[in-house]
């Protein structure tokens, strides 16, 4: 199969590359096989721009919990306990594994529609979120979530090293998994070194929050008399796997020092961090010391929306705001986190998170020709600060056409909003 | 004309109505004139709901400069200073009246687009502004800006009364007028004062920016050993005039304590105040001295948006990361602030900002039958965090329909297209 794409604007996210440089696009297979001004070759199929959209890197979103879409909206404006232990925990505990598998599809969807073509999942019920994936044909790198609270875990880990067994490298090599011991509030240092043994035994990296709130800190002080990053360093897994650490709001600066020279980086969650009240990461002293640092969407239960392009926007003006200066976190270092910098994070920065000959074709075409989105003084600009999730065309990952003119090609929507409604009435009926 | 909607839900957003009701709306002339779950009555045209739209007021954006939508993304990420000396200020100079009708139309394309039916503008030209909102049909209180400081600014002053003159009441009643004295920084004592007097005497509102930045503090305490709210409280502008603040980000118990008790309000332009770095207006505490807070966008030359639910959403998430608190500033109250607020500081409450029946119709649709913006566990917070301005299916001013399954029926949108792209490369050529 061989997909051209004539007369973009190619905006590849390459290191240096900031200006978007006019010309055709092909897709052979999976991957991309050429990036020039003008394309001749045949192919099955032909996607005309017309010099209206931009083409970029599809966006990577680097922490989701998919089903929580079956809840978006239901305990909004509430205490983070009063809508984990009120509203959450019980509307959870109703979920069946295909609920799951209808939360996480209707997840995708919405990420097909605003541009996103790579997510890391920490979540239960993995089966049926991969087998989600598998079907609707996205990229991602899966978690079992482990808590180590209430028993042993066993159960849990017995079903992580099951999701690793049967879907690591699946779906086309579209698939990929990490272990996922929760967070340092949740994982006692015994449980949590023997997973961080593991991840260095099987080279799996390693999906888990990090100082999300202030209570978090005050907790592990009170139990271990040190930071959450602190507590992490000296259990080794900095040294021993690639970590994906979620949130990272409260880091000091010797936290910071912690993560210096760490594989994999920090998912920043800005609109979840606001809606729940939890402060502004270190974004930017972070990006100082050379910490990769990608943007996630937290599980839209807490951020209500998947779209990265607000998490984009959230990210700069976070940081603009934390120095009170304008320049600081400039559009095409924000582009970057969502896509290159995701990629790095997610483990894929081989296949994905720029445009580049030889990596997978995961891209989105972006329609420009939009009063909002015109005149186009600067595409950088423009894709950061006012392009949202609607304004995306077009969705190809590894080379297949998940979206075309806004209609998915690999999701039925009517049936997918059928399943939701009935689904999410019974799963917070009485709640 | 009679216009008839089928089958909405519809969210009022009248005092104490939070729930959206399923019903249809009837629409005479110019105004609301039933609201019911059913409606029989003959009309000329019928919009059929069929379940799938939330029927809101329009929103109103109360801080807009909207010729400068031709600068978007033009200069982002730079200092305040360079970006309006080395940007702003020299491609300003360059916009011939004619720019300023496109820029206008251009800006309304954008607002119509995403759900805005009236806004507060402050510029120069506002003749060609008017002229292109009498075409357009949008609903506007338009206001030449005052400048005291290279001059006795007479001519300005003239132009700002020839406009009040020629366009207060006019265009169906749809656009009004205000004086328009900058900001403090630029009207010392003396002409301001002046203007004030002006205001009371004609019965006008005013409209200033006020206290955005902490250079205009340190400025106004050098100048005159005050803050710049208690500047024009002893000039005596909240006594005699319905006043409308821009932004009000820097203010102190004290100056609160000023505005408390003032007609009109203040509009919060929070991706401003975020995107130059300007810091978090004290919005809740406004609130609780009974303080009206409407939201802007200020310019797309700043704000790079227009899109109102850009600023509803970051509204509520500053106010919760202030706090750290979630339950800050919800969901209804955001929305509240983009509708019914909006109108009391635009002076138009008497006829905008809620559905309520024999009001103007002013409102839009929501298509809500999307991934994004389902389950539909609660409307308003889907509609505060999940929906943007594509969202926006129909958008109605004064019973006119100007966009209809978002096509705009009053702007030829390729011919503004052509105008913006030429007229742009010009205005910036070289700078």
């Amino acid at each position: 199969m061989r997909i051209r794409i004539n007369d973009v604007f190619i905006l590849t996210m390459a290191e240096g590359d900031d200006c978007p440089v006019r010309g055709d696009i092909l897709i052979e297979g999976d991957t991309i096989t050429k990036l020039s001004p003008e394309i001749v070759e045949e192919a099955d199929e032909v996607i005309e721009g017309g010099g209206r959209f931009v083409a970029m890197p599809g966006l990577i979103n680097a922490h989701q919990h998919t089903p929580m879409s079956l809840l978006k909206g239901f305990s909004d404006d509430l205490k983070l306990m009063d809508w984990l232990e009120r509203k959450m925990l019980p509307a959870e505990a109703r979920m069946t594994p295909e609920d799951i598998y209808w939360g996480a599809k209707l997840s995708m969807a919405e990420m097909i529609k605003s541009g996103t073509t790579a997510f890391a999942d920490m979540y239960i019920h993995m089966n049926e979120i991969a087998t989600a994936i598998d079907e609707v044909g996205m990229r991602a790198s899966l978690t079992r979530g482990l808590v180590f609270l209430e028993d042993d875990g066993g159960k849990r880990l017995a079903e992580a090293l099951e999701l690793v067994d049967r879907w690591h490298g699946k779906a086309e090599g579209r698939i990929t998994t990490m272990l996922g011991p929760h967070a340092p509030y949740t994982c006692p240092p015994e449980p949590l070194s023997r997973v961080i043994g593991m991840a260095e035994e099987m080279k799996l990296p390693v999906h888990i929050h990090l100082a999300e709130t202030k209570e978090e800190i005050a907790k592990i002080r009170e139990q271990y008399n040190q930071t959450p990053a602190e507590y992490l360093y000296n259990l080794g897994l900095f040294e021993k796997a690639h970590v994906l650490l979620a949130h990272s709001v409260h880091l000091n600066r010797r936290d910071i020092g912690y993560l210096k020279g760490m594989r994999g980086g920090v998912s920043h969650n800005p609109v979840s961090n606001l809606k729940l009240g939890c402060g502004i990461a270190p974004v930017t002293e972070m990006i100082k010391q050379g910490i990769t640092v990608g943007l996630g969407t937290d599980g839209s239960g807490s951020a209500t929306t998947v779209d990265m392009f607000e998490e984009i926007k959230a990210a700069t003006w976070l940081q603009k705001l934390d120095y009170g200066d304008p320049t600081v976190l400039p559009a095409g270092q924000a582009l970057r986190m969502a896509t290159s910098e995701g990629a790095k994070l997610l483990n894929i920065a081989h296949q994905a998170g720029t445009l580049e000959v030889g990596k997978k074709a995961d891209l989105i075409l972006i329609d420009m020709n939009k009063p909002h989105l015109q005149p186009l003084h600067n595409a950088e600009s423009l894709l950061a600060y006012s392009v949202n999730g609607a304004d995306v065309d077009t969705t190809i990952v590894n080379g297949r056409v998940l979206m075309r003119n806004r209609k998915l090609t690999t999701i039925d929507e009517e049936e997918l909003m059928k399943q939701v409604s009935v689904r999410s009435r019974r799963i917070v009926d009485g709640i």
